[in-house]
Order: structure tokens, then sequence, then C-alpha cells
């Protein structure tokens, strides 16, 4: 139940200027417009004789970071909850709330902690692990949430990292401009990581119970290379080459560093679940992000980034 | 559900000198001496069948701080679960194990989950919060532990900070030496404290569930100036008296200072579980602990209590 937590990707703690919690408003939109899908799927698709032998309703939103979009996440679903007791004139029997925020052991949980909001109406906990790794017991989760969290792998593609691999990635940081055996490579990870997540919440959700994902993809035939996403990651990786060229960082160091990222499209996606078999997808839509305001995304992606960059290169890089 | 944090009395987070986590063998030591307290209490008392609905035995330690004496608390009960299914030749049939760690929200979590064992066989999750709240659902919890927490009252007693109240404890930091309002107020307010700890807890554990404390205290009888860590309080007390008495911190600043800290008797826990009446105790032993050594004593305190000086006087007073 460990994880390799010294190349955890994880977000940035605590709540200065580029701090996670301060530059994640791009995430936090993508929440407002998923909440009536979730809406629609409780009151559809959820069967509340699940919830009724332990009268809880169990939340586990993975990949929280240090908020604070995980509580607008959770109070999403809670609301449609009792929103569905309510339209069955069941407000008196409506549940517990018990909701779990999960990132790697490495996140900084205590601004998450200390922020929760003071009158919620739930009991709270932090669960520090990979989503990659079984984090609960079996058949104990109602509803698994998680946002702007799959896209991460729990690895570069070794064969990436492989000087005397034809996948070896020399001059880029990112995989969506370079060779083919790269990006197979890359779409591999993201298939067997699918496959990992799949497994383990297929465990530990109860039957009945429904996940919602909010990922950050392509659409299906779109090339890598004009993902936005990933131009980014490109631009940055020029960047640094441009540093490296001018001597001001090795360019060994560069060559070594990958981004764990993968923007998958909707196939995708449907492929790892069928190829699971424990799930059936009752509603995906593709809603196409406006492209953010440059500023905001620069620190929203620093925020993302900067703890990889800063254990790679050292702190004196960043600026 | 909430808390004042502002006022939480927590212990040194992180792992330097004077961290909790490095200054907490002494309550260490308590923990070993529990185990076969812990053993006997769950081979003879705990009814296997209260597990079988979930096939998970769910664990909370509350007051865990940032680690590590938490870890040992809790494999010690996981032992004896085990040790049990064995005997009872049902090993194949052994629950999963979930852990709960609770402190306040103020804890230091981070070095606790990050230092969490790597080869656990359980699932681990944190608590942030009071537990003069209620922290989890109802009928949640088989096992509730705490060592060394109890003894920490929810706050000063109002009266006891009050200039116009006969219970001001001008010139002191604690009670043990203070007038009988001021100590009655003390016994009055862990009384008060008791009594919604059990009800939220009687809420929270299953039908049969046990709950295991390590209570530093003092033996029917004893008067509270008597005993060593009260005593331990008052010599600080002077040490700063001292200070204000050479113009170094305000007087009134010591005045406005109390220690949130209370040893109770056997007799006076009896009364709390008694007068909550839904539990009935099992056990209970009066541990005679040795005097610690003085530095290692002193490290300890503070410890536990550099927090609540540096919040009162500022950092400056503290080497």
């Amino acid at each position: 139940m460990a994880e390799a937590e010294g190349k955890a990707y994880t977000m940035n703690g605590g709540s200065g200027l580029y701090s996670y919690s301060k530059n994640s408003d791009f995430q936090r939109e993508a929440i407002d417009a998923e909440r009536e899908h979730i809406n629609k799927a409780i009151a559809v698709e959820l069967d509340i004789d699940i919830i009724s032998s332990s009268n809880t309703f169990r939340i586990a939103d993975l990949g929280c970071a240090a908020g604070p979009n995980t509580f607008l996440a959770v109070q999403n679903i809670i609301d449609a909850v009792e929103i569905k007791y309510q339209n069955q004139g069941k407000s008196s029997q409506c549940p517990e709330f018990h909701i779990f925020f999960n990132d790697h052991a490495a996140n900084d949980f205590n601004p998450l902690f200390v922020s929760l909001p003071p009158k919620r109406r739930y009991f709270a906990a932090g669960v520090p692990g990979s989503f990659q790794d079984r984090l609960f017991p079996r058949a104990f989760l109602h509803f698994v949430h998680s946002s702007y969290s799959v896209q991460i792998l729990s690895r570069v593609p070794k064969e990436v990292e492989n000087k005397r691999s034809p996948a070896w990635n020399k001059g880029r940081i990112h995989y969506s401009n370079s060779t083919d055996e790269v990006v197979k490579a890359y779409t591999a990870q993201y298939a067997k990581d699918m496959e990992n997540f799949l497994k383990h919440r297929a465990e530990e959700i109860v039957h009945g119970g429904l996940m919602a994902f909010i990922i950050p993809g392509r659409p299906d035939g779109r090339p890598h290379s004009e993902v936005f996403a990933n131009k980014s990651c490109e631009l940055l990786g020029s960047c640094l080459m441009d540093m490296a060229n001018k001597g001001k960082i090795s360019s060994e160091k560069v060559d070594s560093l990958n981004f764990p990222l993968y923007f998958a499209s909707p196939q995708e996606v449907e492929t790892a679940v069928r190829q699971n078999g424990c799930f059936s997808i009752e509603m995906m839509e593709i809603v196409p992000q406006e492209k953010p305001q440059l500023k905001a995304f620069t620190s929203s992606m620093r925020s993302g980034s900067e703890n990889t960059i800063k254990k790679h290169f050292g702190e004196e890089i960043l600026d």
C-alpha cells in the first residue's frame, strides 16, 4: 500500500503567489461546468438503496491538491444527493456524508485541512497515497470524483528515459512533438495506468456506485502536437533548451527531464473502461475550454510544474 | 463539525530538535506497556461478529500528533486482532484494516503522512478536527485509541481567565497550586469535556466496539500539587514569573496564560464513564511511571508546550 514518493508529481502547496490553491481558477470553471452532469447522474443513475446499509454516503476526491476546488466538487455531489432525497420525499432519511480527500503523501495537506469549510455538513478525512495503489477497503466508496488528475502518469515511461532506447526523448521534455516511439511509450503508459486505476477503483467502490472525471484531453483524431496544453509544455521545453544552448543549464539535464502528463482522447478512455469491464460509461461530454489568459495560464502551469522543475534543476532556475 | 482552531493546543510539528516526533520516548514507553492489555482486551472482549458486515476493522487514534508513536499504537491493535483470528482458525477471514489518525486541523499532518510505515497492512487516513466534536459517521469505528491526549482540555475554564472572577488565576499558569476556586473550575471543565468526548464516541463506535486510553493522571486521593507533571508546569510558571519580576516579560501576560491540562484520578474517569452510560470499564490499571531523565523531560515538555508559549509571548522568549 506504499508508493514511490520521490517521483510524485505534486502541485505547489501553501497559499503563496504560485501556489496551486491561488492558481486553479481554470480548473474551477470545469467543476462549475460539471455540476449539471453530476446532478443528472445522481438523479438518474444513483440507486439510493446502495446507501441504506450504513446510512452514510462516502465520496472520495482523488487528486485533491491543497484545495480549494476540491471543496466545491464534493459540495456539488452532496447537494445533488440531498436534492434526490428531497425529491423522493425522504429528506429525513438523508445519509451522513463522509468525504475523503486524496493526494500523494507529499501533497501539502496542512492548508487543505485548515481551510475546510467551517460550516460543512460532512465528516472529512485526508488520504495520503497514489491512486495507482489501493487506497480504501473493499466496497467502501459510493462516489469517486477526480478532476485534472488522471492525465498525470504514474511515471515517465522507462524507455523514454533510457539513452539506449529508440524511444529516448533527447532534447525535449514532453512527448507531443517527439518521435512515434516516444508517443507510443506514453500512450502505452497511459493505458497501463488507467488499467491499474480502474482495477483498484472497481474493488473500492460499492456495487452501483458512481465515478465522475474531469479529464483534460483532446478530441478523437486530433494529433497530440495540436493540443494547447501540450504546446505549452513544448514551449517550456524549448525555453529550457535555449537556456542549455546558452550554457545556463546542462543540456543533459534537459534530456533527462520529461513531464509525466498525457492528454488522452475520449476513445482511449472508452477503451480503458471497456477493457476493465467493471464499469459502464453513462455519460461523456467533450467541453471545449476557452484558451485562458496568458498570465493566468502561465501561473497555473507554474503551480503545477514548479515542484518538478525545482527538483530537477534546483531552486535558482525558477524565476 | 468545525472547531475554534486558534486556541488548539497542538504538539510541535516537523522533525527538528524540539519536535514532538523526536521527543516522545516517554509516551512510547506507555504504549509498550499498554500492549498486553490491548492483547487481552481484544482476545477476551472483542466479538468479531461486529466486523462481519463490512469485513473491515476501523481504528481511530485520537490525538496522534505528527507520529511516530501513533504507528506503534495502531500496529499493536492490528496485531492483536490478527492473532485473535489466527487463534480461532479464521486467518483467511481476517478483515481489512482502515486506520484513522486524528488530531486538530492545525496539527502538522504532512510529516505524519510521509512517514507512514511503507510496509503497512492497512489503509490510512488523517482526520483533522477536535475530538470534542463529532469526527466520524454513526456506528463507524470498531476501536478507538487515545494516548496522552484526553488530559488536554478543550479550553482554559472561562472563570480562570476572568479578572473579576474569584477563580482568576493571577500569577500562575497552572491550577495545581492555586486556590480551590481555580481547581474546581478545572475539575468542572474536565468533567464537561469528558461528557462531551464520550457522548460523541458513543455515536461513532459500533455496538460492541472498544476504546483504550493512556491517561496521564494521579492516584485517587493524591493532591494535584503532588503530581509530577503539575509540578513541572508550576516550575515553568515560576520561571515566567521571575522573568516578569525582572521586567523581561509582562506580568499581565503571565496572568493571562493558563495551560489547558488536567490530570484526573481513576475515580474521575469512572464517574465520567458511568454518567455517560453507554460504555462499561472492562479493565483499568494504574501504571506508576518512573520519573524521566530531566533533559529528556524538559525537551518533551517543550515539544508539547512551545506552540502555546510562542503564541502567547512571541518567538523571542523561547530559548
